[in-house]
């Protein structure tokens, strides 16, 4: 197949073109609809403004933690730790991560009127200008991924002429960039949004005793730019990672398994590109009827994500047919990846929607208080993490022994990379239909705070509801995704040391009963932990600056509760922007800082296992945390719908209690777990080579 | 060393013979003090007759499940699976595990009306009475576990006369039975006591507003009655089961290093037959003076613990020089197990008492409500797992290397189970200051029912407060050397497999990349979040029960608030029972069940995957639990001590809520944990042949 090499570049730009240019297109559309009235278009300006102030001097620190790495890489390439090309991809990752998220964030502010503006019209409307925003958002993450990695596929192949396994080695470490960048946003802006949010509800929802959104509260501008720069923003540049990381891993894992022979490369790039197209048909299918219910709101967006799921399974196996000289057997991996996304993606359905028994339970125990509702949700999630990982399971093995692990395990690895790329295939409607929610809550807020008729207020209500569901089926595919991907990482970091001079001896024995691969494996498992604690903790101290801030309005403006001055919103911004960026630095730290602390430790196959364990207890930890705090959510939007009391009644107090519990769990700690377990992979390869040379054991 | 052999025997029987009549001299003591008024008496007596009908409930289910497995296990042995000793081996570890919680149980509701008596006439009195009782329970478990090796040693060495590597294979089994045994009376009584408490204040003291142990309350003696059946006969069971199987897999594995040299076994059994002696010694430290601070108290307890710990690091130096021909490296091992349980409970302590930071800080987060509390003691109990992970780490790399593991595997990992005896070599005296607490839990709820002074009821609430941390302590303890022993169990697994034939070469690729390992890492790292689940769960369904049955109570029983009517104490108590009982059946059989369906599946490689995975994410959830409950619980004290409001503020109500979602995480799942991921290798020892002749990978 010598031909190949050139198309598959050309290929992978013109699908990454495609994707960009129909996110354009659909930005355009949305930009043609209304924003409605002036007091509604001054109100998204004031959320764009707060939103842009934040991601403005987020990056500015970003900026400075990017520039010091990459002096850092720089000197490690110098000493010829590194390939020359790895400060660069460093920085290019971090840039497209971040420009990922930017662009979200920027098409999400835009919308948030027009969709509110729309729901005026109608539910349907409201739902394609909500829907819409999230295309942007999901077709310009595959988009950016797919530029980046034709760009240096470009570079490094024909301008620098390497030979692949060099080629796939030094594009791996971009992923090293983007999931610092990654983290950053998703921690920083997880922050926000959850300060914002818990401080907004307890001062104004629980303490003064107003309704959710309404503009007396002096943080309710916050909650809502907290929506975009935690939500759209932080998600955008997790979800990039993610898709870019997979795909490369899948690159290098083929070159491996297949002696370095291009077209195992090619097919994880055509899947990519293949899958991109796809999606682009399945968005059209995302319509609704006038007065749909929750569940015809749901089988709107399931049609559009199933279908693109269809197409993908389709076209895929003539592809690897073609590709990979009828070996049929990696098709079946792809597919398997596939069908787990779709899977976990229903296993997370039925233990957030209020369509359910677990929700519906979980509500139920509210009936006797706020502890037992927070018992009940907890063990919620933590009963959740068994199907998702037993179908992750099932898809590893599957996808390792199909390709015939069994004689020849490096086959195998691929077949796992193949499955992730398979499953993140989809990721340009799935994560529209993710990235819609917060769009849609956004409105929510605007239709309340303009005043608008009722009737809207129900329509952005009934978006929103959805989106909590596509929001937490998008974090369990999220999650999904980053545990196979974190494994292919972890076959990639083996190989890549074994490829080091004196690095294979190192990984002599990676018996599991290696105490130095069981002590990584137990530090690992507690990574997951230390960083949920530490977030959460982060999200505690600014939300109680919030508090006391917003506590301070009320007691100190006069005539704010009646409506007669207005709050001062842009202080309660400022206060979340100066917290969250505080309170992202030292997570993000401990995540770089751990992979090269263990390896100095205990050496190479204490990585490895630090590694396995980080995977295995962070896919639980995220399961778990995204879980409960989805259920919590969704039980006392159930509650609001009039059972067990409705709005204003002890329970629904209860109920409030496990909702904001749960925004941490849900959108800032579970998520920001993803990128901690790829990032600790990411880090471990690029630190490859320091710690093959300076370890202790 | 060849006299040695019979020596060791009897040196062995004769501790434990000390053991046990330093117990019963010690029970005689305890009995010779008054149960005070007759008052006191009567509401002893009931929850006595509680706690007994519990108790003979439970047996006669557990010995159903015996019946059964005897049965099973018989079959097996008969289809030469299995040696012909291990149904009764089995048999023998359940029956001791069960007495030693029955004894504790006794002595505890025999202890709890004199300690209320004692508080009468001062707080030291009260200690010693208190701490007595706790004594009692402690050397019996390590009697009875000393008498049972004792026995088995005796029988299999010069009845049967089996060479070593038999005795201790066969010895390994009646682990099973010990951990099966251990629960059952966990998770029973674990349902029970926080169904009762639940129960008891979400009615007692939130909706009617009495306060605590008020003999109104018509579930105030199932409350006290589960004090004893949760946290006394549980926790006897548990640690009976931890000792023991520390001891013999250090046995096994010392067979294993040193050529089946007898004196390899003969090491660990004298550590522990020292301890015994040692920790006697210990116990006439703890004293105290009459108005003593917390601190103060906390110290008598300590005095006790720690000088136990130096006199056995003292004698086991010459122990390990003469035993073991001056290889004095092992001495090391067995010292970092000391140290490393010290540090742990200190580290518990830290996080847990309300002297320091953590707690203090928790109970400040009361200020801004429920949810603030819950989210931060969350995040205080996860990120309480670094220092305990870091330290186990410390110790096991320690005792691996010093012990020549570098070198020869089986000699490192003969120096691990060495660190778990070491560690637990103290425990005739740490579980005295461990199950002193529920004692002086229950006397203070005597001196509330029965009106006694107010001083009384401070005094005994000075007792029960260090209670909560010595708890707490212990727990940190438990789970330090259930992580040690299932650490040592693992490999004894791995040796047990490779000793069956066609089992080495099921075990010929346990490198943790081996995806069939992996999934069994991901597998048993999700167990642990599935049992906490579960349990939860269970508790969540029975205390929902019990608020039904004391709302009616309290409806329809007229003249009950004036105190003109007596509660129906019995219902409450019949309600929990039969409600715990019914509840315990399902998570049992999920831990039984697991390992056999992982082996069948995955092979004996996927069972040692999943033992890893299981026991790092059973002790990082075992820790997150207990010490989040642990700080829950005493920052609720530490408000109601009159700051942030104190009792009766808004603050401490959202206290009240954070103690009430830490009761099943401390007493009834997290320590549930422990003894799943020693059964769960138990498991797998035992049904190893069988996994080996018919798992499917």
């Amino acid at each position: 197949m010598f031909f190949l090499d050139k198309w598959i570049v050309i290929l992978t730009a013109v699908c990454s073109a495609l994707a960009l240019l129909f996110a354009v297109l659909t930005a355009k559309r949305v930009m043609g609809f209304s924003e409605g009235t002036e007091r509604m278009q001054k109100i998204s300006a004031s959320i764009r403004k707060g939103a842009n102030a934040y991601l403005g001097r987020q990056y500015r620190i970003v900026l400075i933690f990017f520039g010091a790495m990459f002096v850092i890489l720089g000197v490690m390439a110098f000493a010829k730790l590194l390939t020359p090309y790895v400060p660069f991809a460093f920085l290019t990752g971090g840039f497209f991560s971040g420009l990922s998220g930017f662009i979200g964030m920027k098409i999400a502010t835009a919308a948030n009127a027009r969709t509110a503006n729309a729901c005026q019209e109608g539910l349907n409307r409201g739902l394609r200008v909500a829907f819409s925003a999230g295309s942007v958002m999901g077709f310009t993450v595959v988009g950016l991924g797919l530029l980046d990695i034709s760009i240096w596929l470009f570079l490094l192949k024909f301008v620098f002429k390497l030979d692949n396994a060099d080629i796939t080695s030094a594009m791996l470490t971009f992923g090293m960039g983007a999931s610092s960048m990654a983290l950053f946003a998703r921690v920083g802006g997880g922050i926000f949004t959850k300060a914002a949010d818990v401080g907004a509800d307890l001062v104004g929802k629980v303490e003064v005793g107003i309704p959710e959104d309404d503009p007396r509260n002096p943080a309710v501008i916050a909650d809502n730019v907290g929506d975009n720069v935690g939500d759209v923003a932080g998600m955008g540049a997790d979800l990039y990672e993610s898709y870019v990381g997979s795909i490369i891993s899948a690159c290098a894992l083929g070159v491996a398994a297949f002696s370095a022979d291009f077209k195992a490369m090619a097919l994880p790039l055509m899947i990519a590109a293949i899958g991109v197209i796809c999606s682009i048909f399945g968005t059209f299918f995302v319509r609704t009827k006038e007065g749909a219910t929750q569940k015809q709101l749901l089988g709107a967006l399931s049609r559009g994500t199933n279908f693109s799921a269809i197409l993908i399974a389709l076209v895929s196996f003539p592809l690897v047919w073609f590709v990979l000289d009828k070996e049929w057997t990696f098709y079946i991996a792809i597919l398997s990846g596939l069908i787990a996304g779709v899977l976990i993606g229903q296993s997370t359905e039925y233990f957030t929607s209020d369509s359910y028994k677990p929700t519906r339970k979980l509500a139920a125990s509210s009936e006797t208080g706020a502890a037992t509702i927070i018992i009940s949700g907890l063990s919620v999630g933590m009963i959740s993490t068994l199907l998702p990982i037993l179908i992750v399971a099932v898809c590893v093995l599957v996808a390792y022994f199909i390709s015939g692990g069994g004689n020849d395990p490096s086959r195998g690895l691929y077949g796992i990379a193949l499955a992730a790329v398979g499953m993140l295939s989809t990721l340009g409607i799935t994560l529209a239909t993710d990235a819609y929610g917060p769009v849609a809550d956004n409105a929510g807020g605007i239709a309340e705070m303009a005043g608008l008729d009722k009737s809207v207020r129900e329509r952005t209500d009934a978006l929103d509801s959805l989106g909590n569901t596509t929001a937490a089926t998008g974090k369990g595919f999220a999650i999904g995704s980053a545990a196979l991907t974190a494994l292919a990482l972890m076959a990639s970091y083996i190989n890549k040391v074994g490829s080091i001079e004196g690095g294979a001896a190192k990984l002599a024995n990676l018996n599991i009963n290696n105490p130095t691969v069981l002590i990584g494996l137990f530090i690992g498992a507690c990574l997951p932990f230390v960083f949920a604690a530490l977030t959460m903790q982060s999200v505690g101290r600014a939300a109680q600056s919030v508090v006391v801030e917003v506590r301070r309005q009320f007691k100190e403006i006069v005539g704010l509760m009646d409506g007669k001055a207005d709050a001062d919103y842009a202080k309660c911004v400022d206060l979340c922007t100066r917290a969250s960026l505080r309170e992202m630095v030292l997570p993000t730290i401990v995540a770089i800082a751990a992979p090269i602390i263990v390896g100095i430790v205990l050496g190479s196959a204490g990585v490895v296992g630090m590694l396995a364990g980080a995977t295995a207890s962070g896919f639980l930890m995220a399961v778990f945390m995204s879980n409960s705090g989805g259920a919590w959510d969704n039980a006392k939007k159930y509650i609001e719908s009039g059972v067990h009391g409705g709005k204003g009644s002890d329970n629904h107090k209860a109920a409030v209690v496990g909702d904001t519990v749960g925004d941490p769990f849900k959108d800032t700690s579970g998520p920001s777990i993803n990128i901690l377990i790829k990032l600790l992979s990411m880090v471990s390869i690029v630190f490859a080579a320091v710690v093959v040379k300076f370890s202790i054991l």
